[in-house]
């Protein structure tokens, strides 16, 4: 049984950084999510949901802070490192933790719908695989699940304005 | 049920094409494992396997051949194509099949220690998720095992030399 090495001050000062990253994806009115990687408490890797912006599906907040991290330290090996991210990670995303080693990860909001660290599938404490990971979830998820709900919101009450101008118009 | 598009000739000639990229990566000592992306019969994605090259733990075959392919076509939705890979996709490549909305699937030897499309998981087929692929396995399967099983065979070859080398000196 693997466990944090964090104290509850830092998981939160650390999520709270991975929230100012999913900020940034809403500004350029991207799904928000963000992800940081951390190693002897420092932020070695940042990213955010670029998915739309670059037109490139591997673009997601993870990927891009593993990338991050990896090249900041010199080597594919995240051993020892913490991710943050704001939801739970997608298969491809778990993968890429397990891939580069990371030991431990914090998830804000579940993913009913695509989550690979208990909703749907358990791709990070899967013992089969080469490595796992310690895991914990909802991590300032209320905060993490608002942003996404107040941005899938916005987009409904904008597509529902859209449709009455253009029935009024006919 | 979902069905391949393509004939075996058309088939065989694009496996020996992400062949050809499994051979780029044994040129730089890296595990030789290689892909491509497929279009309308066109090639718009090719990749090998670069993780000791770069340091970058994301730089599988699959990726580098997803992203470019995203990247020549200007979107990250690449329905209607297909994905050649030597070796079974592992969780991460196969989410990122996933999150690319890619519709076919075709790979040459199983990976029963890391697989995610039937070894281990079956991600690809997992109908829980927003989407799934054609899979097909074991297309020229000995070509691409053989590629593997005598790079890992010279390496262990290497390691006993080295270890011999280093007995008679002392």
């Amino acid at each position: 049984m693997k466990e944090s090495s964090l104290t509850s001050e830092e998981k939160y000062f650390f999520m709270n950084e991975a929230i100012k990253e999913a900020h940034k994806a809403l500004d350029l009115a991207e799904v928000p999510i963000g992800a940081i990687v951390v190693l002897d408490k420092q932020i070695i890797g940042r990213g955010y949901n670029l998915r739309e912006t670059t037109q490139n599906a591997l673009k997601h907040a993870e990927m891009t802070a593993i990338e991050e991290a990896c090249s900041n330290i010199g080597s594919w090996r995240l051993e020892d490192a913490q991710l943050f991210v704001t939801l739970e990670p997608c298969p491809m995303c778990s993968g890429a933790i397990l891939q580069s080693r990371i030991e431990e990860v914090y998830f804000g909001a579940f993913d009913l719908k695509a989550g690979a660290c208990g909703s749907l599938i358990n791709l990070l404490e899967d013992t089969r695989f080469n490595h796992w990971c310690y895991v914990e979830s909802e991590v300032l998820a209320n905060t993490c699940a608002d942003l996404l709900s107040d941005f899938f919101k916005k987009i409904r009450v904008e597509k529902k304005r859209k449709k009455k101008e253009i029935l009024e118009k006919d």
